[in-house]
């Protein structure tokens, strides 16, 4: 079978496969699937959880589309290394975004993807895969984001051909970055995008990336999501939800990318977090839990770090200084 | 004095007014305002009101920033009829965002500005100005249309050599677009651009607009904020409002030159709604008031319609369809 053909299905099944991990995990909601097809060619698989005990709203979408690509899309693709010239294509992926209810279990995103160009999908004339994952924590801690990274790093380890765990973590925090606001989008993961050496060994690591997203994930989430929080911690986790929204509507080139090409719209926007909230220069009280969470926001080499390296709350008790100022949600 | 000069005072002379205005009108909370400079010339001013009883958040700002105008700028700013080259420049104006608290109250925004290009502020070498006002109702209603529009019109009307309503209505519906929603942002208003010719008349229409902004919208206001409004209603406002911040984030000109010139993202973002919600393909039941209100989400030509053109809600008391698949917000 082609690469195509075998990345297709392993998205298809990686889709089944996490919507059931992830539905067993939540243990109240579980995911509604819808099927779309592009009229131009292929489709896909939108399915999504809501208002769950664990899942305040999650995605698992796979699509497999083809076509022939736009010469401003060509350009688009096109790099100092590689031009790629207007021709029938094939496309494949699967894209996650995990929002917790809790403001103590991160936000997750992760994505495998696979683009080939030519006439014979069998053999084409040019392919590379694309992916990674990342983790958004409202209330960040060092041995989360360390789990989540170590987990990377093993799968990395295992697929040397192809995979660098140091060059994807530095992919991941260059693009999971908001200019605007001076900070990462969290605590980064890894990020590759037009791999294109030994195509047969990406597809592996591209398997065992996507089958260990649960293991990165899940023991975070499980280990968190009792911890108790109240209105200020929602406030501050809308607020952060605010800058994900920022991110993925200024800076991400999916979700550009899909908008502008006509893509399914409430599938590329089911990234989008359920409750958000904005304020005016809304800033912690230096000491707080809050402020201290602003210290993981920068790319740091957190394999390197030790518990003594991350900043304390000195006044955990502080409100953030917006809260006062504003009414409560259902006012 | 200058037609620069002139412009920016009459910019400041609008912030102060306004704000007074919105106070009064709000009759709860006050602006607050932050002085800001920019390290390669000018400043602004950010005057912002929040929690109050009309206003759950709205933003005045004004600046005025000068500077040597980028080869990218340059060329954004460049159209068929006229190149713009790099060189010093100067731009003042104001921008007002306001989010009224009842689901019942439109949200509405204005603008108005000017930009100068050349070595003489008093004698430039370029110069135009750009601006307008455009209402975004939740629950809309044909007679504030019309309201809205006829302020507009009969502010045009009266400046015949520089403004004409019905092409500046029609720029206003094309800019303020969701392509991939495939609707409008609200109802409209005005939008104009470049305007060249003139800039002694364009000054004065400027001036007679920012003038008219009040008697534009705080009627609108007035009349509906008392009307009752429940969960539902806020639900669906919430909703709406994540158009909004797709819109500014994704298409609105000003907000991404902004953000990637290195504006101050505080003052830039205001524009934000308060609170916001995203839910996977929500779509109101047919017959309900929500599903009545997408009809006013194409351009019309409001002032020639009568009531009995407006669709009626079938079944008022139905409810949206995501409704009670979701938790309450503090839940």
């Amino acid at each position: 079978m082609s690469i195509a053909a075998r990345m297709n299905t392993f998205v298809e099944d990686l889709q089944e496969h996490l919507c059931r991990r992830l539905e067993d995990e939540d243990g109240a909601a579980s995911f509604e699937v819808d099927d779309w097809t592009r009229e131009e060619g292929g489709g896909g698989k939108t399915a999504v959880i809501e208002g769950g005990d664990l899942f305040e709203k999650g995605g698992v979408n796979t699509s497999a589309v083809e076509g022939e690509l736009p010469e401003h899309m060509a350009e688009a693709l096109s790099d100092a290394e590689h031009e790629v010239e207007p021709a029938p294509f094939f496309a494949t992926g699967l894209s996650l975004v995990l929002h917790p209810h809790s403001p103590h279990v991160p936000t997750a995103h992760a994505n495998f993807r696979y683009f080939a160009l030519g006439e014979d999908r069998a053999d084409p004339d040019d392919q590379w895969f694309g992916g990674g994952a990342d983790l958004t924590p409202y209330y960040p801690r060092l041995d989360d984001a360390q789990h989540f990274h170590r987990t990377w790093k093993a799968v990395c380890d295992r697929h040397p051909r192809v995979a660098d765990y140091e060059a994807f973590k530095e992919q991941c925090d260059d693009y999971f970055y908001l200019p605007h606001r001076e900070e990462a989008r969290g605590v980064g993961g890894i990020f590759y995008d037009y791999v294109r050496n030994d195509p047969e060994a990406t597809l592996a690591f591209s398997k065992d990336a996507g089958e260990h997203f649960a293991e990165a994930y899940l023991p975070i989430a499980r280990r968190r999501r009792t911890a108790d929080w109240g209105e200020r911690e929602r406030a501050y986790q809308e607020l952060r939800r605010g800058r994900y929204v920022e991110f993925n509507l200024v800076y991400d080139r999916g979700t550009k990318f899909g908008l502008e090409s006509g893509g399914r719209t409430e599938s590329i926007l089911m990234s989008l977090p359920p409750e958000v909230a904005w304020r005016y220069d809304a800033r912690p009280e230096p000491g707080t839990p809050e402020a201290r969470a602003q210290w993981f926001l920068q790319p740091r080499d957190w394999l390197a770090l030790s518990p003594e390296d991350v900043p304390e709350a000195t006044s955990p008790s502080a409100r953030p200084s917006t809260e006062d100022e504003n009414p409560p949600r259902d006012a």
